[in-house]
């Protein structure tokens, strides 16, 4: 049995890399998915394919719409939901998807540091489990495989 | 026919009250619900049904449990979703009542200040509408009974 | 038993004035609700509500949100749909509006004349019933309530 | 990770081997599904089946059950919808092929000259993406696999 | 509370009035629809809208798109589906409505003779409850209010 | 809004008219349904409706299936569940209303004494609140309309 | 791309050995699931396991719960639902079959003779396609991979 | 065809073990998956991940949390669910799993001793079928194979 892990959060550091070479390191069954963390491209890929576009608003709208294409497409493959918060940046794409994985029956896993307790309560709240530290995320991994 | 409005946003400031007088100056056939606005009360609730808990972790679980009971009870009435987002605050309650409003199919309008069109434009690319201010919001109410 | 109608199809004639009418004339237990029918406004509304757009595409796209904002909270009220297709106009808003009904398990009948058989026949097939003018969908409404 | 496309759209030209052909240049990982591309086949399969029928609705309503269910068989194995609509014949079946898409909520593109925006537009609004000409397009699938 | 049943079955005896009157006779707070019981109507309606048609084939087949529009208005309309089977008659709408109740996860109850306990015995063990005869029917609605 | 609370539980106190009474007692706009409370009527109601049956396996079977076809129709009607769980009885009844209705989306609310926390820590966790005694669970309730 | 096919319909026969050769002569890349076909082991399965029942209800209602787990199962793998009606027995869970089928979205085929056209009309009038002996269905299955 | 069986009970002895090297004698296609076994591991998972919690509500609640997590990924792969019932322990999680996946519409199998008839009467009769021991689960999985 090998699942499939979406990996929701922000695209500024390598945290993917480091969950799953200790994915690897300790043998999961998994593969992984998740956003465009090409943090550029992500934002040009509206213009790279439809051109220019007058305004920033609609160059995000036009980006926006191809990166929720290729993000339904890769989170309908996924039997499990990791969503990172961390201290910067807004991160509303991360409470999307969680929220929308949640609402699909998707076993979701948040990672935050606790002095991000409070403003998440709801989210964690129903999502399946919190926890505060990829290392921590990895301990649940495994124990779905015990 | 008459239709119910759930107001998803922070609770900091008097944005509700707003809207709603100008849906009703506007006779519009809305009646309003929402999450608890009494913010002390959202974050003690817990304890106030329980009793006091051992750390803050857990006092914020209990509280966070009860306010989306009661979220839930009054969402699943509602039949449009507004979901206001602002410059403060972390809002990612906001993000997931949007969320789960998308998921279930219930028409939802953002209402956000052009400041924040980048970070919330895959929500806003997810959701029906997206407006600057209160406002423009009643305008495409009205429009709903034209 | 009260039931509510929505009425999908162009909004250039007034088609659904006189299926409104012979409903009451034949006492049927009818409300009817449908796409925005002024058809300026239908158009205008992106502008109206958020201020001029920077190209005819972007305005098109506002003006659209808000009408599949509005559709969207009509549709849901209705325990029947009619689409009415014609010989003139795309009509594809028609289409999405009798395909999403069918996809909602909402019953739907299809108003269309016979020279629209063949472009039709694959959407009519997946409809309940399939009438060729006004005067026959009234007759159908009426045996409902027989 | 090898996803299934299917290509909603006329089957007048040959539009589909051109997108075939670049997504193999391009190493894509996609197959290909879509209606019946033999119109006279399409049109005839009815008569085929069945043997001759009354009148020309007949023959029409029987072949576009077997088209339907064709075509429900393969979508449902879709991960992935294209609509291409061009500036000839009705397209009703395009329209509704997208719809039945969106509403079982699989991910949407939508392929239309500019010419079309107009009576695209509510379409549009509810697919994922629309882009201007199968180069796009390709450059949306190539940016999933990024 | 007021709860709406559905009486599914043949229509060539007057078994719903003898239901109805019992219902009422213990002020069951009930109010019941069902298919067609104009026995005529219910196999000329297609003509009666439409004109005559080709064959016997396509006239059943108009003939049912109305019943099954009209059915699946009114089955929506329910709380309870009641589904009885009797010796006679070939009855797969009966079968066809208590299975399409069945999966809505509509509470089925089947009436039928002892002597159809082995060609029900599948649909029976789908169903909710099973009983022989309409007496036994009214005595589980009663405790339904008890 | 006046909500609908389907209170599961044993049947052999009187704690629902508690709870009904004190929420009369606060005002709160609810209405209450439930299983059958009457434990006889409960356990021979197979045989009330049937007639004598060959043995108590079939005896129980009967009885639960009439149970559950009304259990079915009233829970139906809830907007809350309400889950209370003691100390005596096997309570498996209530352990598949509780999870039926979290399937379903219904918000639900435990009741439990702390003796039972280990034993119902996995349905505490998926329920949205878990409250020791009918005192506290009131005030949940209370604080849905403040 | 391999399809499985739930062949729905009487035991008493071998057609479902027939469709399957035809299948396997044109090289149609088919599997076939189905009810269980001992029609003797299909009506003792219930004592097979169970030991001796009270009497035939019983044994009846203990081999159709076995029946319904297996035929579960085996539709829930099914794409393609095939549903054969003949001129002899009551073929009740052929009907059941094919409307849980038809609930379930499943693309549905009937094949029936036309000398029951008349009692069949709701169901083939929900069914996708119907067609009056196994070589049309096995045209029909061939179009599916033309 | 291999499926993939969820096997939801108590974890004090080895009836899994027991009725998986039955199927395997039997050479049935199945594979299993279920609960957390190691006793100890579910109890203290929570703490095993998250570190010492201030009270045993709250490890018993984050060990759920992570158990939930884990059953439901593995129940997500199950085409079918056999839950065992005994006559120590609450077993509200086996009522739970049984639930649970009834809801979502997968075939589920009951074992239990004929001393639980009574208080799993409501429960029984919502699942497809109930066996008493582990040789007769078997019969009924080798059933599905015939």
């Amino acid at each position: 049995m090998e699942l499939t892990v979406y990996l929701a959060g922000q695209i500024h550091d390598d945290w993917r890399d480091t969950l799953e070479q200790k994915a690897k390191q300790n043998n999961l069954p998994l593969s992984f998915v998740g956003p465009q963390t090409n943090h550029d491209k992500s934002d040009s890929v509206g213009e790279d394919v439809l051109g220019e576009q007058p305004n920033n608003i609609v160059k995000d709208d036009t980006a926006s719409s191809i990166n929720n294409f290729r993000t339904q497409i890769l989170m309908e493959q996924a039997d499990i939901v990791i969503a990172l918060f961390g201290e910067n940046y807004k991160q509303w794409n991360t409470a999307m998807d969680a929220s929308l994985a949640i609402a699909k029956n998707k076993p979701v896993m948040i990672i935050r540091p606790t002095s991000l307790v409070h403003p998440l309560k709801e989210l964690s709240n129903k999502a399946n489990v919190t926890v505060e530290n990829v290392d921590q995320a990895i301990k649940v991994l495994q124990y779905v495989f015990l």
